[in-house]
């Protein structure tokens, strides 16, 4: 008789409800820089408790600043390569609105803020996902040259973003998120990757 | 305070258990075309249940042919854009056999068989899997032809994968998925879309 898990469960770490409420010492983030200040610094939070890769994304409402959910790369200890952090922060915020649209009609407009350009996957999950802008700060380059494969993508992600009116800003606070995957290196973090990539 | 859930489930269709014992009668299906039907099968009972989209994927040891993970699309029923039948299939397979990575060493090989021909997601989701074969039914075309979205995919992602030791086999039982394609949009099946797309 076959036997599978009919139902499959994620948890983030257990560090995330005090970091947030820590960290976010206001309601709403006006500023873009800020917002990605928030996000590398749990990057660098989950590189630390050594709870995953060294990334991390969120959903916020574009106009007011407000989060609506955090994830980070649980790849490695969640056991599932599709735990990318950006699929996580949509996944989670989707189901803390109660829909798989978070650009549906009645509800504000949102942004992925993400500590990397997203790899092959991640980028094909945006469209889907409603967001109506993205906001990256490591350049694909960066994530590569610690080791990571960033996948098969395609030529131009941003104009592919942009000819479907998802808004692309790049390069906020790079610098700060290269810094973490240096240490994600420097604390020994393991590089996983696809079979057979350069 | 900040809130979200720190911990995400979704869960298979009610019927699929018995759906599965009941279709598959043999331990192992050394049949690429039969392994085929027995998805396409998947994605027809997900349509006639009105569980999700009309699309199904599983992963099977390529050499036995045994059936490790089945997925159907979710997206609309569990309220998440991410929970395409392929990602569901590769999440359940990995926390089935414990590894992020089904083509790690010491286990079989695996593959991913699904109904249609990957989205630009479910695509980027391949590599990091570990599978060493992807086998496809629907073309790209016959999902758009019902109305849905692909996504900005790759010029040629077929060689995307191959170019890393990825095989692929496709139209494999193609008319067959074409038919479900159709009886969803007959049953009145959603079809749901990222926004601006054509």
């Amino acid at each position: 008789m076959f036997k599978q898990p009919y139902s499959i469960q994620f948890s983030l770490p257990k560090w995330i409800p005090d970091f947030v409420n820590e960290t976010l010492t206001i309601r709403n983030i006006r500023n873009i820089e800020d917002r990605m200040s928030f996000i590398i610094e749990a990057s660098r939070r989950n590189v630390l408790e050594k709870t995953g890769g060294p990334f991390a994304a969120g959903i916020f409402e574009i106009e007011s600043g407000k989060l609506i959910s955090i994830g980070v790369n649980l790849v490695t200890t969640q056991g599932s390569s599709i735990l990318h952090a950006e699929m996580i922060a949509i996944a989670i915020a989707q189901r803390k609105l109660g829909t798989y649209d978070l650009g549906g009609e009645g509800i504000a407009q949102h942004e992925l803020v993400t500590s990397a350009e997203p790899c092959a996957m991640c980028f094909g999950a945006i469209p889907w996902s409603g967001v109506r802008r993205v906001v990256t700060a490591a350049k694909d380059a960066d994530v590569r040259n610690i080791g990571f494969d960033e996948g098969p993508k395609v030529t131009d992600w941003k104009k592919e973003l942009t000819d479907r009116q998802i808004e692309v800003l790049f390069e906020i606070k790079r610098t700060e998120a290269q810094q973490v995957l240096n240490e994600y290196l420097q604390v020994g973090g393991r590089v996983y990757n696809s079979r057979e990539s350069s």
